[in-house]
């Protein structure tokens, strides 16, 4: 891939959709000459930072599976471009966290490190997200904290990592492979040498310990969240350009953590715990005792995080927000993608008007996508 | 289409399929000349009963929105072929409620009517379902009973139905349009003549009272709802013939009643009521207390039932059998066909296996087809 040249095709259709949403940026031929030039000699071209916002924002906007498009234009986004060195996206990714997480009034943001360019790889974070926990496999086969970053944690610590507490949210480092220098691209394989590990600072990690509002014994089951969901392997594509290295936040839906990361059987499955303490009747599935445990948890989740002033929106709330997003969209002549699959959410789905109709959902670009 | 020929294509692709699966048949030539002979004569052909009952219960197989295929070969097929007339096929759903519901232990049985054939268009019930609760439309708007039936029972009490007491669980008569006789279809439109209404019998309708197992005042609010679904309104198609009358139950899985029926703010809307009763802080959709409610009302549903004794199935088992059912499909050799957006219930969807995993989806004949 970082070898070709960019699709110049790509990076047309994306000046001129920048071009036609901003209408103050004037008419495009200039700039289409331009990057049509650079292109042909260099193999890429570079992005202002106005389309870079714009196409941030915009594959935000085109994220089908994002229930949280209201906002797409508020996205803040940091231009660090610059960076390519693995100690910069480090300190650059915390940064990041910090303003990002700005005291539990969390604000959507991106920041975009240096893109693929042609024989020099970007810098890549491995991390799924910029904040997960351990997951720590015992002789026995069972995993202590998050199951689904075993693989990830026995990766970091065959690269050195020592190991957090050894509980079950020890935050794990991030990794970093740095970009190549120019020419010194390895063919395949971007970046050169040795992954960074670099230990997230205390204060860049907000988290908030889990109660419940009316069951006292809830706090003693030990059970936290971070605050900032922040995905950082994907690659945001601008008008043919890869930014392999983009991490991006929202806040939270409390149905992320509560029906999904705290619930999942192959994740750190408390649905059982919750349903005993709540002395439900685990002995037949017609008790519901499942479905019964996954509210309380999920009351929990909202509450601690509200109770804590961090933003985190419910699955009620954050449906109808984004039927009011569909609605926008429409009145302004585009098509809103959206999976039917990602949208409706894991919880009482039946409950959320996202589920009562059916989503057109073309691949539109800009886009956040998954290159492996 | 009741003036065209059928599809001999359709009609030989079937006859294969019947014969592969079921090798004691023997070899399909014989069969294959005949029908064939038959579509050209008479622009249709007769299936034989094991064809029918093959045919029905692979349109079973097939529905890819159905979660319950695992007893796909239990189908009891009941074959009326030979009835045309609207009172016929009255008292032949009347049997076919009867025998469906076997005092409770439910029977999947399907009730094959008369096909269209050309120039001769088959009886048809316009009911959706054999049973459903009228909608009586107030003079301010508001609906009592079931608000999916308010244009239908406008429709039959324009057909001169007076009504039952008025109650909110009133069952619908049933409305049947009779077959035409072989010449006397008027083109366009099939059957002739005004349609028939038939007040259902009180012993062919199985009813259950919702009570809840620990809430006394529940069985206050007056619910009930009826034991056997009974789809009535979708064409079975079988090898390129079209079977319109051909009404099939299985047993409710309770999430369809307690999480759709019961609760759509569009159909009976109790979530309100029970979130009242149960005392939660309905100003707020972060104290999670439709999500709350609506697990109780499954709860009743799903207790109710067992109770009295009518078979009837909860989301979590219902999820299991069907990836049971997937395991077996894939071991026989064949595609199972499944709609993810259908498949995963309404209530609590992440807690279920259906949830993790994506489907094939292609359109497979036998099939039940929604023809309008
Ligand atoms: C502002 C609050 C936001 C909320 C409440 C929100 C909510 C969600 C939820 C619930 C999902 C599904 C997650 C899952 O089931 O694993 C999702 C997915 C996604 N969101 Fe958002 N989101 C927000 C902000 C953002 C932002 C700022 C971006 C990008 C700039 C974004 C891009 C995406 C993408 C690309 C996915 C799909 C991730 C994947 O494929 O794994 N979202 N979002
Ligand atoms: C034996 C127990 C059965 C269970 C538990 C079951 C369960 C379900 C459920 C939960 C749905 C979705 C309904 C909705 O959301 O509206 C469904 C749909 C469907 N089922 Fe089944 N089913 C059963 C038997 C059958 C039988 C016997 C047939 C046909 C012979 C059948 C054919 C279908 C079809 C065609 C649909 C789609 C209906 C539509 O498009 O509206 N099912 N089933």
């Amino acid at each position: 891939l970082i070898e070709r040249t960019i699709d110049i095709r790509e990076a047309e259709r994306f000046i001129r959709l920048f071009h036609e949403e901003n209408p103050s940026a004037g008419d495009p031929h200039a700039r289409l000459r331009e990057v049509a030039r650079d292109v042909s000699r260099f193999g890429t071209y570079v992005h202002t930072f106005e389309e870079l916002q714009f196409g941030a924002r915009v594959a935000w906007r085109n994220s089908n599976r994002c229930i949280g498009r209201l906002y797409w234009r508020s996205l803040k986004v940091r231009d660090l471009r610059q960076v390519t060195g693995a100690e910069g996206v480090a300190i650059e990714c915390v940064n990041h966290l910090r303003e990002a997480t700005n005291g539990g009034r969390i604000r959507p943001t991106i920041t975009v490190f240096a893109p693929d360019a042609p024989g020099r790889p970007a810098p890549r974070v491995l991390n799924e997200q910029l904040i997960r926990y351990a997951g720590y496999r015992g002789a026995d086969g069972s995993v202590t904290g998050d199951p689904r970053y075993a693989d990830f944690t026995d990766m970091v610590r065959a690269l050195g990592w020592p190991g957090g507490q050894g509980g079950r949210f020890d935050v794990l480092p991030l990794v970093i492979r740095s970009g190549g220098a120019p020419g010194r691209g390895r063919g395949g394989g971007p970046g050169d040498g040795e992954p960074l590990l670099c230990t997230l600072p205390g204060d860049a990690v907000l988290e908030v310990p889990l109660v419940h509002p009316h069951y006292p014994w809830f706090e003693d089951l030990g059970l936290r969240w971070h605050a900032v969901p922040a995905i950082s392997d994907l690659c945001l594509e601008i008008g043919g350009i890869c930014y392999p290295c983009a991490p991006f936040n929202g806040w939270y839906m409390g149905a992320e953590i509560g029906a999904r990361n705290l619930a999942d059987a192959d994740r750190y499955a408390q649905l059982p715990v919750v349903a005993r303490q709540l002395g439900l009747d685990t002995s037949t599935e017609r008790s519901l005792w499942r479905d019964h445990a996954l509210v309380e948890l999920n009351v929990a989740v909202l509450h601690s995080f509200e109770r804590a002033g961090v933003t985190m929106a419910d699955h009620h709330t954050e449906s109808t927000r984004f039927l009011t997003h569909l609605e926008r969209e429409e009145k302004a002549g585009r098509v809103c993608p959206a999976d039917w699959s990602w949208i409706v959410p894991p919880i009482s789905g039946g409950l959320t008007p996202v589920f009562h109709r059916y989503y057109d959902n073309p691949h539109l670009t800009p886009a956040f996508v998954r290159h492996k």
